[in-house]
């Protein structure tokens, strides 16, 4: 395994050309950003933060970020003025306005990405203003506790991470920081030993770095639901992991098991799945034999983060809705650039005409519930009971195919992401079976779709 | 309501000549059997049993049961000889023999279905020696307490029962028993205060008439599971209502309900079912839309206490082995004469051929579930981990038609009934949609599927 690891490393960690490069460039930006605070009489200064900062970040990475620290008692508004004002002008003509919590502004540098990002300069990590204030105090703590050594084991970890597909906090993703590599090989101490541990993980494990919670079972209610619960040192009533999904934590548990079992330079390198032809799609669903529908529409104008998690809010919202007349969903996906892809493909997508449904239990008295349906035209049988005791008619399914389910469901938009239902009333276009096939013109969506129907972990690729 | 009841009471309600004629016969058969043991030197003496001895015969009933008692230290294969030898001999050449626990012989006589059943006259009914020693002790208890007025309470709560299909505790049936109509009346004292209180039952409501319990929780222990508990007065061990399914208890208690909401004729004299025509049933199977199996057999020889029983585990094993690979039953039902008849009617008839495996929780280590499945020729994708967390592959379904898993059930006879195991071995037919309507040439079939397909509670016929 040390082999493994030695030539994963030699891989991904920067020359020292590139990380002095990465200095270089970092260091005048912070020389630019405090100049022009000085010459706009702006009382802020900036800072590296980030992997750039702490030299854990991959050769594959190539980000700076700046922040731009504003004295506490500024009001907000003034802060965001400001830290736009001294941005725009450090970044110049080809930097361009980004809103997460506040305004920020990036740019492309020397070869990097830049973020230059306006935050308070909090004392007091638990009593931030805007979650961005929390990164220097990351930063801080990171920054006096990494060694050279530590931080190369950071690097094996995030491309382990990069390797099984789940490295990123972003929603789209909803992965493992960077900063929560950090913390693992704070630690454990090394990558060899986060891994045997985190393959012996169950849902909702601690990690308690600073030991600010003596009793786990008030850090389990605390963090109810989240399967990874690593206390940020810097604000213990953070989760540093709350955007790992269940999904993504599955999936590194059974990396490292997998890895522990047998190492191999595919957990950090996988293939790239392959692309498959129009042909090649067409074949797959002729044999899975599935309907599948793709509903596409244009994007909202929102940001990822906010994208995401609607697309995802109105993929549970259809599924739930096709489930509940009958129509069973094998698996679903979402996915977003330009266009915006929510994929659905049913096991069940044709029911009969007759339909059970059942009365209350023996208790209630069921005087409406039989009157309704004994004069219903849509009746085919009962009232009688089922086995279980229970009233029982069978009466006439209103929708027998999926594809009437689908359109009533978008056309009554129930439980959807504000935007994407709006997105979806100002037009969209489902797609079904076969027809698929068109939307693989564009790449992206060809990936999407290949990447879909041959699903697999990474490293089995 | 009680103009209804007497005009009820009317119709059903033996006349005087009737109850003298019964009587007439009956003690003429007392006689031959007392004459008949004193002639083979047999220490046997006779009794009328059963609802002939207690004036709570229906009109519709012809049945006359004597009981011939034998002392209880009688040896058991004596018993049999003898009682056989008495009742062959009362019975004459009309005379057929039957069994239940011990041989009994039935015959057509005067109009009536004579029952001779030999049994062990018992002190004590806690310590019988066969299920038929108890009845002298039912008749007793019954006699001794029950007035003509309650007679004609139990004829009407008996026509009632009739009236909702539940009136009779034979396993084809699994309902209400004449003694237990007899109990029923003796505790609430009249036909509307039992209809009252039994409309608002729950299941594994308790009838003690005798206060055998002080504690109602033990009763629910003791008689767990069974909807109805009704202590029988000679043997606290025994519910006398034992026999009732959940699905009848329902039905009585929903009859009692609709019944006090507005009483009527129909609850007692229910339409009959409408035979279908041949169109008629291809029709309304045409409309359900659903897909019906009728698995057609040569009843195996037992007798229908033994057959439907056996009938109803096979259903189930069916329906049950059909749901696990997927395939959803609407409703199913069975059937007997001299053919049995399993029918299955199936929402969900054929599945896509990928289908998901999902492989066990997080914490355990999955190597041969995945090394299994990733050599798999049958495999589409995976493995990957679904939004649970559980690892997940999608693979090739070997049944994707119901009648495939349907026929290879049949070759299996996994968890079937043993008679009716041997039955199917033997020989059977599937037929299948539009199929079944050659079944409806055979008229007491024809009935059975028009009841299926038209079912409904009587009382709303």
């Amino acid at each position: 395994m040390d082999e493994i690891l030695k030539a994963v490393l030699k891989r991904v960690r920067p020359s020292e050309a590139e990380r002095k490069r990465l200095k270089k460039v970092a260091n005048m930006l912070i020389e630019r950003v405090n100049s022009t605070c000085d010459m706009l009489n702006v009382p802020a200064r900036a800072m590296l933060v980030g992997s750039g900062a702490r030299s854990t970040w991959l050769r594959s990475e190539r980000d700076i970020d700046i922040f731009i620290l504003f004295p506490e008692d500024l009001p907000r508004e003034e802060l965001e003025k400001k830290g736009l004002a001294v941005a725009r002008k450090v970044a110049g003509k080809k930097g361009k306005e980004r809103f997460a919590e506040h305004p920020y502004v990036t740019a492309k540098f020397g070869g990097f990405e830049i973020d230059l990002v306006p935050c308070y300069d909090v004392a007091d990590a638990g009593k931030i203003k805007s979650a961005v204030d929390r990164t220097p105090h990351h930063n801080r703590y990171i920054s006096e506790r990494l060694t050279p050594e530590l931080a190369d084991e950071v690097l094996l970890l995030k491309q382990f991470m990069l390797g099984a597909g789940i490295y990123g906090a972003e929603l789209k993703l909803q992965g493992f920081s960077g900063y929560l590599c950090e913390l693992l090989i704070l630690y454990h101490r090394s990558f060899k030993e986060a891994i045997s541990a985190a393959s012996k993980w169950t849902p909702s494990t601690i990690v308690d770095l600073e030991g600010s919670y003596p009793d786990q079972a008030e850090v389990r209610a605390l963090f109810e639901g989240q399967p990874l619960i690593v206390i940020d040192p810097v604000d213990a009533n953070r989760n540093a992991a709350a955007a790992v999904s269940m999904q993504n934590f599955a999936t590194f548990v059974r990396a490292c098991q997998d890895f522990m079992r047998k190492s191999n330079m595919r957990f950090f390198f996988p293939r790239r799945v392959k692309l498959l032809s129009k042909r090649g799609v067409e074949k797959i669903l002729r044999l899975r034999g599935t309907r599948l529908f793709c509903i596409v529409f244009k994007s909202p104008d929102i940001v990822p983060d906010l994208l995401y998690p609607q697309l995802r809010k109105t993929e549970r919202a259809l599924v739930a809705g096709l489930e509940r007349v009958g129509f069973e969903v094998l698996r679903s996906d979402v996915w977003a650039n330009a266009k915006s892809i929510i994929l659905l493909e049913l096991t069940i997508a044709e029911l009969p005409k007759v339909q059970v449904h059942l009365g209350p239990p023996i208790k209630v008295d069921v005087g409406d519930f039989v009157r309704k349906h004994l004069k219903s035209k849509r009746k085919f049988a009962g009232p009688f009971m089922d086995s279980s005791g229970r009233l029982a008619f069978e009466v006439e399914r209103r929708q027998t195919d999926a594809r009437q389910a689908l359109e009533r469901a978008l056309v009554e938009r129930t439980a959807f992401g504000r935007h994407v239902a709006e997105a979806l009333a100002k037009g969209h276009e489902v797609y079904e079976g076969k027809g698929v096939v068109k939307l693989c013109g564009d790449r992206k969506i060809g990936e999407f779709i290949s990447e879909y129907l041959t699903r697999c972990l990474p490293w089995y690729r």
